[in-house]
């Protein structure tokens, strides 16, 4: 059976971080989905098309790549492409005990899913959609902070 | 390329969680070689070969499963296998701390190697080698926290 | 004197992680009165009456039970039902983190009532009421997560 | 039923966080046991005569309160003594995730005997029989953290 | 070289916690700036004007001691008025989770500005301004938790 | 006053975690001396000669730095060279736990001397002697987690 993962996210916007673990996850599977979970209630700094275009870019390179979006639980999502895995980043305790509770209840909810974890390189364990958009709030450049194939900084 | 995983650790003995972790990874590699790491100055409640021949006993079932062992490094046993990956089990957020260290020095040692992580589910998540070997030393029952295939109380 | 405990909380709804603790409590104090917090600030996806309701429903067969609710500090609620003690459950780490600040500033408020928890069993320590009010909002069912007297799906 | 409680441990010598989290047991439970767990493998400073004699001395005033000493499993002991409550304290978040296991496998073992926890409070939370010992082997003043009835330093 | 720190945060309102942590900052520094960061996006319970005169009058005995207020990245501020050090406090592992992040976020922003952290001493590390405010908002008493020479109750 | 700190630990050996810290300590202080911390208990990889020596090359570039050693409390070795800080570095969320509780035993033994804490740099943080001393015995290249002054492969 082939192993097909799906990495879910908001990737408002993409991170270095998201990419050194979208990269680790590509050989580890035989298809790898990023998906942009959609909540209704959420506001969100860039749109659905713009931060779909830029993890496109950043993974052009790869064959066993798709970006894909999806309202609802992650797990219908996951059965609609035929998934078998859910795969998910780790940057510290914080993250595990959140991610732990998720990756239960996902469990419970579709029992043939699992999840698999891989832990942010140190490097970019800092690193979080929301910081970047505070500094592009503020002004910053985020060009250390995102993938080099994308130029945030001269889209605003 | 083939994605070839080593489980190590002492397994002394094996327990139910180690057990569920393992029966997730099976899947989700063309391999999984369970190893036993041996530290010479280290002193075990059972000996090698009980402890190997409990784990065989346990994946009988499997045919993408191998038991081994080692002395050094487990980035070089690795190596000697062909293995990219090494598979750990998470209980909670100490285990993420520590686990997350040695998978970021392994990563440094070796990085072509990377470390993928299954969180124990939650029903085992309180069960350890080392609360097995205390419950043994006190004569109690441990036959609910090691798989059911293997028999410890009876072999002591 | 007569040990009473105030289980405080949102309880929006109750799941079988609040059932499993209360249940423990149940036996360990005199009487055990759970009451809903009202925060005016706070949007609720349930009625003060239905949450209420699903609770008396739930320990039905209790007869040391009270369900109650308030506004306000908990400490003056507790004062005002007699209650020398809260419990609390602990799921996780940043549980304890979060609940034990809480507990040594209710300590501070009101000396003499003081803090007692209870581990919620490992088999319920992912479900949250938060995570059951999202896998409604998503038509999915939560059945497994809430206790087995009330039936949230249906009421939707 | 009587609520009987036993606050197992080493107190190798007790210290004022212990004796924090003893008094607020008392009112808890109709009988608090205080019982020093005895591991043949390990070396202790004090002798078990000492350690029972501070603790004895410490709560010379509560009539609801013995001491006691055990081999073994805690829930055997609990057993004998018709405990049906173990009470430990917490400190910190990694005091959590110890205890929190091994109440889990205590109540694997034993289903009847529940744990209770109690957070020291917050003036406590850095004291420790080790550091208590570490100061005594270098000489230092440890009355600041040891119950005002005993005097460790004099003993020396 | 001056050693100029920046204490950044809400301080809404100043809470003994930060009392003690800026107390211990003035002798490690030079110069210490309390600065007030502004969020147009976030509500405060004080204005910007009582929160400064609160903190101004809890060090009006110290005299490498300033008041400062600032819109967007704090390390735009610490360079504007010279700083080379941020101060932050640390009252458990959480905090420790969330400013470790924020700090290495900033040393990749400006290299030449370090943190530095001071965890809260024991007493005061269940004090925070958002329980202040919880407390106030329902009438209760917060005197014990806010600096000494302030009277916030009588504000209101 | 002279802000004058002592950095302890066992440094067995050095790593570019302690440098990165020390480094970045040194400029914080009017002096820095880094005290190995003898306990006759303990067994050592490297003497104590070779551990002051590594870290003299380390630092010899330092004007406000000095190697020391001592046997017993930290706070009593800090009152004999007229320090009145004690730093110490963080690496996660478990390291906290642990530095803070001795922080706050340091500060109960002697109120004047403070503990100022910096954060390892994140490509550091998963360095530890006792990897590094695990490498070594297995024959492994500790180059890269070691400072570049110094050779400890060659010395074995």
């Amino acid at each position: 059976m082939a192993r097909i993962a799906v990495f879910p996210g908001s990737f408002d916007p993409i991170t270095k971080g998201h990419e050194n673990l979208i990269r680790r996850a590509l050989p580890l599977f035989d298809k790898v989905i990023v998906a942009i979970g959609v909540n209704a209630d959420k506001k969100y700094m860039f749109s659905l098309e713009e931060r779909k275009e830029w993890i496109r870019q950043t993974f052009s390179f790869a064959e066993n790549f798709e970006v894909g979006s999806y309202e609802g639980l992650t797990v219908n999502y996951c059965r609609s492409v035929n998934a078998n895995y859910i795969i998910r980043g780790l940057r510290n305790a914080e993250d595990f005990q959140f991610e732990s509770s998720i990756a239960q209840m996902n469990r419970e909810l579709a029992a043939e899913i699992d999840t698999v974890f891989l832990v942010t390189s140190p490097e970019y364990s800092a690193y979080s959609s929301s910081i970047v958009r505070d500094i592009l709030r503020n002004d910053g450049d985020v060009s250390k902070f995102i993938p080099n194939s994308i130029q945030l900084n001269d889209d605003l």
